[in-house]
């Protein structure tokens, strides 16, 4: 949802909307446009300072400020650890998926695949968005998604929670050998840059599927759909 | 490539160039025009009658036609078979992609799992082009693909080299514990519809793969990396 202009953003910022996003005049200055930014910094909502035109594009009247809601409700790490849909925990972890097509996919197949609850980042990451809902064809309505302002505080907080936290990237423990029974988590690295340096690190192990091409890489929605459903064989068999 | 005027199209025509599809006039009806249309027709080329009105938008000096050919060179069913990437025959086969993201996303794992070549349907389906070569991320360039007439035509073709053809679709024989040796086929269907049920009906067998959740149906491109995995893997063991 679109909100435009000063009182009605504040009054969404106060009654804690789900934000995807401010876009904000970079030229404005005054006290109250000031008062709205930072109850938006206060609440963790991006903000992005553009030029006066490009709000002039984007709708009339926006006094220098307009908001993107989502009507998507959020749940929290604690909602997913208290409804495992399986006998073990089965949590999907998102470093910083970017392209809301792959979100909706990866939403899709976790879904498909039973996962429990999907756990993502605030910053820098594609937010669910009217696209991300469309593409994951209805899953969206039966996923848990969590919202985290640190992934990596989070991953820590599972491991105290006798979770095993595996990051998908190259580099790791053979995806078919590799032991993944029991209570776990699966870290996705973003379309760019794969899972961060430091949040691979903090991981349990590192889990990486053969390839036989000469390209060798693939699309993060395909790569997560194989990796869960190869969680799922296994704890089959 | 967008080649405009009847000229350039009867060149284009002639010299066999692949074309995606020709935009034509829909009330042009003088004998030159109609000559380049039968002469369309006879290549298998895909064309379109349109308001004059479309060909504006599209260029000036249209002359009533405009065609699209892609800079991509198709193989033969020939080719593929004659470069086994491995041991043993692994094809995909396309029965009737639509999505541009879907067949680049296809092509770039089908690359990664070493598929030795891709058959599809001239007709009814995404051809190869530019977004296609763009999603594969550079898989396009090692991948070969033939487009066909008639995929239940080449299917047939395949069993009399004995190759076992496969449909990935619903209702079908569990994914996990169905045998994928020796030198075969899998035919993925397309986005709304999945695999015709005449070409269901001419696959050697049909092969399904367990899903847990409330959706169960997956993104084509999420759907065909699981089935190129899982055959991989069996194959290795």
């Amino acid at each position: 949802m679109k909100i435009k202009g000063r009182n009605a953003v504040r009054e969404a910022l106060v009654s804690n909307a789900t934000f995807d996003k401010i876009l904000a005049s970079q030229s404005a200055r005054d006290r109250v446009f000031q008062e709205i930014i930072d109850l938006a910094k206060s609440k963790g909502v991006k903000i992005q300072f553009v030029d006066a035109k490009v709000l002039d594009r984007e709708c009339d009247g926006h006094q220098g400020i307009v908001a993107y809601t989502s009507d998507y409700k959020y749940c929290t790490v604690d909602d997913i650890l208290a409804n495992k849909k399986g006998k073990n925990h089965f949590i999907l972890i998102l470093d910083g998926i970017e392209d809301p097509h792959n979100f909706g996919s990866i939403i899709r197949v976790a879904e498909c695949m039973g996962v429990d609850g999907i756990i993502m980042s605030k910053n820098r990451a594609c937010q669910v968005t009217d696209t991300v809902a469309k593409v994951s064809a209805g899953a969206i309505e039966h996923m848990r998604i969590a919202r985290v302002t640190n992934i990596n505080t989070e991953i820590e907080r599972l491991k105290k929670e006798n979770i095993w936290v595996y990051a998908c990237e190259l580099g790791g423990e053979n995806l078919d050998t590799a032991s993944l029974d029991g209570d776990i988590a699966i870290v996705m690295g973003s379309e760019g840059k794969g899972v961060s340096s430091l949040t691979r690190k903090i991981c349990d192990g590192v889990v990486t599927m053969q390839m036989y091409g000469k390209v060798n890489s693939l699309n993060v929605s395909v790569a997560t759909g194989i990796v869960l459903y190869e969680v799922v064989r296994k704890r089959k068999n």
